[in-house]
């Protein structure tokens, strides 16, 4: 297949960079792909981390895509409730092959209504959030339903945009493209999940991360009922 | 330990990007880092799939650093006889605690003389370059030798950053990282590696960069020449 594919990612402020950099490493090293990095302006956009990100598509004007990509971080609690970048999502949705969600990505596609009565994964400290999206939590890596493909946290994204690489060109075009970033990872430590991390290590995130899941509990609270309404209203 | 650790990323055009957003993502998640993103001038580097990057230092004021990381990618070939560069990278080696490369960022340290009797890896199609600048190849994912740790390709980066993360901070700061991450890989397929990849799509891979790496292998003899030159000369 030489078909030209559309791949876009939706770019915030306070994202996790490598929800980004990750898939878009392994899907720009796709035959014939078409990138658009969206966001509500074209000023640099800065990550969690501080490295900064040109949007080359606006909201107001990208074109349908065939992927839509949405990554997580810190950011995603004030994008919840952002009826601009939600609607934009729902009518991108609307006409996508696959559509697809990072880490916590996943609950802003949550929070546009886009994950009711789908299986979906996050980051392992959100999975309890996503069934206030009427989602159903999957504490696994990579989960697809339907034309949705939702990752777990962070580095997840590169193994779904593999899987996605082998749906959009092929098995043998997806492999080549992991034997040229050379994926055959080996962690030094054995903590990537809260199964495998030692207790304390799991204590430590969960401690350092209260006020951060609070609000992002209290701003999914507030989306789902948003959400709830609207269907009311329908 | 919290003393502040100053960490640079070489940057440079047509770099690969992942080489440096992986473990520039996990470094930049231990305690009081500094980053220093660094080049010529501060205009957005280009890199090799299309996003752009900011410099937040220049070669020519870029204070004493802790660590220093140089990724790979199409714009090793430039740098390789780029005297500037190389000039910066040896002044930074005689006095920074870990010296690191990811991917073909192994040749560039390795055209600076770093690598002279050290063990080392980079991309597996470029391993055979490596003894052109006195270092010894070796087929393995992450290699310490001294206070050199270079990478293998692209995503392995990933591995050295952690592995070098508890060097710095310890195991359980590098392992909370891990687990913020969620680095757990699952690869869809198994051919992340030349020995693990299908026959077919090594061929392929191979065929697809003939041109890339004659023009690495004569660049890098040329750096070599330069090099036995400049050694001669002492």
């Amino acid at each position: 297949m030489s078909t030209s594919v559309r791949i876009g990612f939706l770019l915030f402020p306070d994202m996790l960079q490598l929800d980004f950099t990750g898939p878009y490493a392994v899907l720009a090293a796709g035959p014939d792909v078409e990138i658009r990095t969206i966001w509500k302006d074209t000023q640099p956009v800065r990550s969690s981390d501080g490295l900064s990100f040109f949007p080359n598509s606006l909201l107001t004007d990208c074109p349908a895509l065939d992927v839509l990509c949405v990554p997580g971080g810190g950011g995603v609690q004030a994008l919840l409730n952002d009826v601009e970048v939600l609607a934009f999502l729902a009518a991108q949705a609307k006409t996508c092959r696959y559509l697809c969600s990072i880490c916590t990505g996943a609950l802003i596609l949550g929070a546009a209504g886009l994950l009711e009565g789908y299986k979906a994964t996050t980051h392992w400290q959100s999975l309890d959030i996503l069934p206030l999206f009427g989602a159903e939590p999957q504490s696994r890596r990579v989960v697809m339903d339907g034309n949705r493909i939702s990752a777990a946290g962070v580095s997840a994204g590169i193994d779904m945009a593999l899987t996605l690489a082998g749906l959009l060109w092929g098995r043998a075009t997806a492999q080549g493209i992991q034997l040229g970033m050379e994926y055959a990872p080996e962690p030094p430590y054995a903590a990537g999940s809260p199964a495998s991390a030692p207790p304390d290590v799991v204590e430590a995130a969960l401690s350092r991360t209260e006020t951060r899941q609070a609000a992002r509990r209290k701003a999914a609270t507030e989306a789902a009922e948003r959400l709830r309404a609207a269907s009311r209203g329908n």
